[in-house]
């Protein structure tokens, strides 16, 4: 098993040299710079290092892994358009629209979709793609929620719009690894933690959503038990979780 | 078999009881909205069409032609956009960004496009889906040439904008009626043919794309030797394919 930073250059590595449909034309340089290295990685590191842990071949998780960092992609070149929220600039550099056009981005986010699910569909099981369009779907209600401000229940909102993401990823590493449905509960429990863990953190060093609303110390207390469930539910898991811990605890202490 | 305006019936009843993700939420107001009848709905019609003439059931089909439509209208929402085409108006309606505002359609699109791959995932058969996902790139890769105008071969440009979605509703409904690979050749030569009839006449009802690029009189012998041609196809399908050849003739002589 290997270390998350190793992961992570190996997503980087596979990103890198992932071979786009011929077709997206010139398209694709602006689909590449979306995709560029300066991310966390967190969804498809948790991908790999599920499937690993699992039992699973980390190489055959990859495309799994790369589909899930394309989906997390699009949502935000999207979500970074004027008709969004509007932003230019994204971990230093212009966001896609800033760089190439506002069409060029709309149809950026569009290709990086429908290659999502491509590269889902590399695999014979039809259900690693089902779980990645479902998790999508999800995704884009609580974008909508979050931008029409139409659910009050913040919990919900940020379960669908980052936390439905994350659960994914834990559930293709699985399912890469072959693990059998009925086995799958302590870990996809151990997702449901670890997401609330990120999206905590997050508003905590954006001072919004759940940091907004409770507070920063009743947030960092909120993520405190997080991480602590997530720990114990990696008790659960039949398998050597301590690549999972690490990232957790990783996750857990971030400052960007 | 049943005739083009049966199927399309089939078609519209089936849009209109489709379910679509909860999580979507008051965004499936704005999703149903865009997928209203009053379209043509050639590209389910053409699945159901081919399906049924390959010896397939019809029934069967009705994922796989809805998914088309969710795609192309998924295309349509989001090329209406400002950032794109700009279009205020549609079959005579507001389009979607001018009844429910940018971000809703834009939100919406991008759900179309994800609930049409988890339509077509639902079939046990993942080449369904892969080749829906195929043509979605290569349609978006269409779109961007047409945009920026980065390609000055038009034919090759709506061979993608328009020519995958609708060869990839002939390939769908061969799949679903499970004709194999290797006699799938003639009917696959056939959609490229019926492709270019819908093109050609699309642009001589508007006055662009062939027909102002070869004038009317000239887009209209193109037309009329693609139908040549797509009828000539049609005599090498191991079928009955008298509705294939209605939905030809309808194509060529239609008026809107």
């Amino acid at each position: 098993m290997r270390a998350p930073d190793e992961l992570r250059a190996e997503v980087d590595a596979y990103l890198a040299r992932l071979s786009l449909a011929p077709e997206l034309g010139r398209l694709e340089e602006v689909v590449r710079y979306a995709l560029e290295p300066g991310g966390k990685r967190v969804r498809p590191v948790l991908c790999l290092a599920v499937c690993e842990a699992a039992g699973g071949d980390g190489e055959r998780a990859l495309p799994a892994a790369a589909a899930l960092e394309l989906v997390h992609t699009f949502s935000l070149v999207h979500d970074d358009l004027p008709a969004l929220d509007d932003d230019d600039e994204r971990r230093g550099r212009p966001t896609s629209h800033v760089a190439f056009g506002e069409a060029a981005a709309l149809l950026a986010g569009d290709a990086l979709l429908a290659e999502a699910l491509r590269l889902a569909l590399s695999y014979d099981d039809p259900a690693i793609a089902r779980e990645l369009a479902g998790a999508t779907l999800g995704m884009i209600g609580g974008q909508y929620r979050d931008v029409t401000g139409d659910d009050e229940d913040l919990a919900e909102v940020e379960r669908l719009k980052t936390g439905r993401l994350l659960s994914a990823s834990v559930g293709l590493g699985l399912r890469v690894a072959r693990v059998p449905d009925a086995e799958q509960a302590p870990w996809r429990a151990f997702g449901d933690e670890l997401g609330l863990v990120f999206q905590v953190v997050d508003d905590i060093l954006d001072g919004d959503g759940f940091a907004e609303r409770l507070g920063a110390e009743r947030a960092r207390r909120l993520a405190d038990s997080a991480v602590a469930r997530a720990h114990a539910r990696l008790a659960d898991v039949p398998a050597d979780a301590s690549v999972l811990r690490e990232l957790v605890d990783a996750l857990a202490t971030r400052t960007v």
